[in-house]
């Protein structure tokens, strides 16, 4: 049972969209560990005639290695189904001909193969981890203070997630400190971005109304798909805090111990 | 002649604070180099009638160390006249019982000798500068996160200062870091706290109104000054920038080339 009621869009439900990390499985060394009924949680929604997506911030690969990495978890999943913020970045940088400065994790590199990257005239932060070293900051720093017209692109606006040994700061904690720096406002490419949630909903046809976000994220998955109109759905795993129940501004439509739980909840009502 | 007028408080001036880097002297490799006329106008100062204090949010060196740099650079300064976070932070963590999780350059952790260190119940941050690693950060993170009320005293909170080799990102980046990571308000020990400037005050025995400062950051020096019911002038050296003049919310009483014509303006309106 959820302990804090579920939305009753069940019955005209027909999409599904899952955050990955803290849902599907937790990182940390080498491929993480998946959560205990979630590979079976997914293959239940594939099961059913509802839509399935899967949509993540992960930045520190690109997404065919990700992909690979949850197959190997033992999770039902192809890259076609999964929308991350490195190539919604590269559109953008193509779409305005912008050439980035890059600090982004080194396996995040292929990603932006296509892109010109000489001389540049933008910022994009990835969650780099270790390479959020001092220099690489003053580095994009150097190039965002040296143009007239600054701009920065940030893969997301996470604080913390959680590795199998703590919490580890995320790239908008990096993303807050250059924007200070250079007193900017940075642009997220990424969840809880509406033009990405957006993208997604498109790619299945459907309405907002006909979709549920469920994540461990309350701010950028709940909060972030109920501001694109979409349910949102909060689990217990993750980098889930019991003192996100008591949220200021973001209230799930439903919070549940797990991905199991909230899929039995989906599939038994619409029995 | 200075561009962009004079404060007309130098009948009535008794004292005048100096910031040191950016004003005395330029940092960067080894002890960096003086700004050319600022030992003479150091001089002119004490062999003048006012009081002269120093006032930096410098946190790489002991104040010892820090003095003793600016003394091989050729400036007749004693430490008793430099007024710098570090002491004034273990003044307050003494006052309320804390116990810090340092994050501060190597160089700085002897002023903390004093203070217990053991079961961390707060963080103080200084510039860390190289050893701002993603590491580093994630643990002062994690002592944050722990802790029921979380407390974090910054050093200083500046955006960024020049070395010889470029501008280098200062403590204030990584305090706003910290407070979106945390989602907390950093209490800031040093320039542009009222209590620290107050504190300078209270050691000439002057009033606001007889004391002028004179800095190369227009928020931290001129604007923390202002606050303070002072005049604040700016110099067009150290981290100086065109666009300080048309800033939307600090307007500095005065702005002029360096310190030695700041110094020669307020000797000339005293003869």
């Amino acid at each position: 049972m959820a302990d804090t009621g579920w939305p009753g869009c069940s019955k005209s439900l027909k999409g599904v969209i899952l955050d990955m990390c803290g849902v599907l499985y937790e990182s940390g060394e080498g491929d993480g560990v998946a959560i205990p009924g979630s590979i079976e949680a997914v293959k239940k929604l594939k099961a059913s005639d509802l839509q399935l997506r899967f949509c993540t911030n992960e930045t520190q690969a690109t997404r065919e290695k990700f992909v690979a990495k949850l197959q190997r978890l033992g999770f039902d999943i192809s890259v076609s189904e999964v929308f991350s913020p490195a190539p919604a970045a590269v559109a953008v940088l193509k779409e305005r001909a912008l050439r980035p400065h890059l600090l982004v994790y080194d396996g995040l590199l292929p990603e932006f193969d296509s892109v010109d990257k000489t001389n540049p005239n933008c910022v994009v932060i990835g969650d780099a981890a270790e390479q959020f070293s001092y220099q690489n900051l003053n580095e994009a720093f150097s190039v965002l203070i040296g143009l007239e017209n600054p701009m920065l692109f940030s893969l997301g606006q996470g604080r913390y997630y959680k590795e199998t040994d703590g919490l580890k700061l995320d790239v908008g904690v990096y993303m807050k400190a250059l924007e200070y720096a250079c007193d900017l406002k940075a642009e997220v490419v990424g969840k809880p971005s509406p033009t990405f949630f957006q993208s997604v909903l498109n790619d299945m046809g459907l309405q907002p109304h006909e979709s549920l976000m469920i994540g461990d994220d309350l701010v950028n998955d709940v909060g972030g798909a109920q501001h694109c109109g979409m349910k949102g759905v909060q689990v217990r795993t993750g980098k889930y805090r019991p003192s996100d129940e008591r949220h200021s501004t973001v209230m799930a439509d439903g919070t549940v111990d797990n991905l199991a739980q909230a899929v039995d909840m989906i599939l038994n009502q619409r029995n």
